[in-house]
């Protein structure tokens, strides 16, 4: 059994800070030692994607400092046994298995009576026949006709994740004859996201899937209704165009209202449920199980890389650590994701709640305060767009903020265009290359405002198209990154405690059962 | 003439560091004090909203201190040259004159020979009399037929505030049959973006805005050529389809294959231009020209606030002066924009830009390096997503984000739902309410992974409804806000020479004029 430590305790981490500003990313990135670090700094993933770190303020002797924190942190026992079915999710007495979702990658985990992995292919199973016969107008609308839409209603992990996969593959999709039904989704309370999406839809050709692991999430139930008399103002029956994705145990389970429900399970936390029926449903429904099949398959070969001991082997392993390293060491609070394609435009949005809300916690898994930082602020737009807006900050304000950029060789679509001699995809790339060398090395200017001090430091994954395998190895990759420095901040980073107050006084609000500033507040909006 | 001094060199400034935490938002939100401070602690703003900062490290002792910053700063008297036309760009030694795009606020401003104001309501009749031209149909595609969609191309400030504008205004305009035409944005030099946008519309019947002041901006010009090519792929004219925004000066401005060019200048910059020809075109032919000038007109209203002397009756400057004091004497880094409105969920990414642009910077306005910090990170999504995702973070992490709500009390569509007694647009209220009040005074928990400490301070911008004269009105309040902590900082809040190394490194990459890493990261893309 790995021992669970503070950082702060650890002999590594302490010998890792006295390499705080040892190295100058301006200076190792200059001349023929900046092309070294580029070939030598280079980590391959699975599904022909590279992660590189040359331009990090990392050398062979941080480097060594940083496996010896991975290795003092057992950070491959804890994943071990994460995957071999702990109750790492200490707060919330729960196992933590979106890998088994994935991939078998240790031993059986026996849960409820059940094993798992079964469990989770099984409902995928269930998921494709059922995505399969919708596909082949074998199920259909009460009017028998095909269903051509799908509507995700779901908030938070029902939303962000599934959307920002719908998103990264729709035109991939398109291109490569994927391309089953359209995919929209409803999250917010806001009663402005239902119309909308509702008014742009052909409901009577529409299938909606309520996701809500407990059935019991506001925003969803409220929406579920919202559509429900928006079916039936239609004159149409929505048990015809109804699914439920939740717990076995949840009150939509049993519900004869839908024509499915698949089912996920306390195992597997709403930000990481993409890889479950959360993700399975919606996106079987919109490309085909196949290409879920292969996001999920991408994902699992990355989750093999994570079980590496050796760092140089395990990209998410080194990626959290050179994270850990710059948070409290090198002390930087904010870090960036740069996807260099439009495909990924919600995939910040994604990463944002899946590092944000699994480890911006100040107390340590057994409840304990930590005394220093843990998550950071995490945001991001696609490039070219971001260079155009907040580069300017990152490159010349007076915050460092890490970088994380990520580009492909090859476009999705592959139309394209030639201007002076080039295509726009080699355009894009050469933008994402330009941006690394210009935050690493910076440019003199006796003109101090055209001065570029450099020394900003990021990363970059590169990979050959933004495909389902590619893009299943990316998301895993990151999950498991956040994974690893939950594990070195020593949190609980499945569960959100933090979430839970807000509901509570919203609930207070709207039963006006306030006083003080709620109430003051509540007056202000007239409820 | 206003002095321009460093913050730091300011009197009142180091007065302001001596009230470092003296105020403790949990204290003072508690209680009756709270309900007495959300009703005096909110400035009236114009068009229906008021700025509450209740939940702010502020008590009267720190608003005196901050009033006698404005006084000394002479934020007052500085915004008045900048709108009479002085030279406030000095870098680039240009006027700044996008509040004169909405509205007269001093002298008449001669330049170039010019009165700029006729400039500008001249090219807005311009476009205007185009508008109701395509709209009635008198403008028509080479066939005679009307077109439906239009397209604007650009990138960064010529995408992010039209596009966050026009979805702001979607719902609002089909609901109030202001809805003339479908906008849509291509932006981002990946091929995919172009392509993808062009597939889902109908070419035929679409115009396009090509939006870029100097004429050369590589994204916009590679997309333009993109949609050209997809034009004549359908047998079509490009000359019938095409609009150019630019500068009198530019390539574009002469060039006969554009149906009509309409002309912004070099006084207004690229994340203050949606109040020129760079958003008045596309929200014109959008939601027609009467909606562009309700935007102004909100503008311009909460431009007349930001005139005032009086920081309680300046919601701008004293929002400013709040996060100047956060950011510099308490030393918060990020803040967080969270709109209680799907309408905005693009509203957030404009302000990443205007703000992280103007004043990420870490020279004064002479090219001196300042010994302070400048512009915050700024992130943001709507609520109550966001909710569902990192607000885990802003609630327990270990970093204090100063966070700016914006709520409505009616929704824009009206179509609702009530579940539970209530609709949804009062659950979306009752849960900003209920945030600022667990973030200001959290909870206390014997089980630490329960407590909150709160003590995370908020403002909120209170309205009735998002409409465009509310919408003009929050969006000037924002640029407002950012000129005043711009004046602070002492920077050129107007420039942005931090995005030129990217741009010409660059075009160093796709001459192959390359050694080092810049060669070695080339070659990772195959460049």
């Amino acid at each position: 059994m790995a021992e669970w430590k503070n950082l702060d305790t650890l002999k590594s981490f302490q010998a890792l800070t006295r390499f705080k500003d040892s190295v100058s990313v301006k200076e190792v990135m200059t001349g023929d030692q900046g092309a070294r670090r580029v070939a030598e700094y280079s980590v391959p993933m699975s599904n022909g994607l590279a992660y590189n770190f040359a331009p990090k303020q990392v050398d062979d002797q941080v480097l060594s400092a940083l496996k010896d924190l991975a290795r003092e942190a057992e950070l491959t026992d804890k994943f071990a046994e994460l995957y071999n079915g702990a109750v790492i999710n200490t707060g919330e007495k729960r196992l933590v298995l979106h890998h088994l979702a994935r991939g078998q990658m240790g031993k059986d985990v026996i849960a409820d009576g059940v094993n798992k992995r079964d469990f989770y292919v099984g409902e995928q199973k269930k998921i494709a026949d059922f995505a399969n016969k919708v596909h082949a107008g074998e199920i259909t609308n009460g009017a028998g006709e095909k269903f051509t839409t799908v509507v995700q209603i779901g908030i938070g992990g029902s939303d962000l994740g599934p959307r920002a996969l719908y998103i990264a593959l729709e035109n991939w999709a398109k291109t490569n004859g994927a391309f089953k039904m359209e995919a929209r989704f409803i999250s917010n309370v806001d009663p402005d996201d239902a119309a909308a999406v509702l008014a742009s839809i052909d409901v009577a050709h529409s299938l909606f899937i309520v996701v809500s692991k407990s059935g019991t999430t506001l925003e969803t139930l409220t929406n579920e209704q919202f559509v429900k008399d928006a079916i039936i103002k239609e004159g149409l029956d929505p048990a015809n165009h109804m699914l439920a994705v939740t717990s076995e145990t949840s009150p939509l389970a049993g519900n004869s209202g839908y024509l499915a429900a698949f089912f996920m399970d306390d195992y597997i936390g709403g930000r990481y449920s993409s890889s479950s029926a959360v993700g399975g449903a919606v996106l079987s429904l919109a490309f085909g199980p196949d290409v879920f099949e292969q996001i999920l398959a991408g994902a699992a070969e990355a989750d093999k890389l994570a079980a590496n001991e050796d760092i140089m082997k395990n990209p998410a392993m080194l990626d959290a650590l050179i994270g850990v390293y710059e948070r409290n060491v090198l002390g930087y609070e904010s870090t960036a994701v740069l996807p260099y394609s439009q495909a990924l435009s919600r995939f910040p949005a994604h990463l944002q709640q899946a590092d944000m809300e699994s480890n911006g916690k100040s107390v340590n898994r057994f409840g304990e305060p930590v005394a220093y930082q843990t998550g950071p602020v995490l945001f991001g737009e696609p490039g070219t767009n971001g260079q155009h807006s907040f580069y300017q900050l990152l490159h010349q304000g007076t915050v460092i903020v890490p970088l994380q950029f990520i580009g492909f060789k090859d476009s999705q679509i592959g139309t394209d265009v030639i201007i002076e001699g080039s295509t726009s995809q080699k355009k894009l790339c050469a933008n994402v290359v330009a941006q690394i060398v210009a935050f690493a090395c910076g440019k003199e200017d006796t003109d101090k405002n055209k001065h570029f001090e450099g020394g900003r430091p990021s990363s970059i994954i590169v990979g050959e198209k933004l495909t389902p395998a590619s893009l299943g190895a990316l998301l895993a990759h990151y999950e498991n990154k956040i994974m690893f420095q939950g594990f070195l901040w020593n949190l609980n980073s499945f569960d959100q405690e933090g979430v839970q107050l807000g509901k509570l006084l919203a609930k207070r609000v709207l039963a006006h059962e306030t006083d003080g500033a709620l109430k003051a507040l509540s007056d202000l909006f007239e409820i």
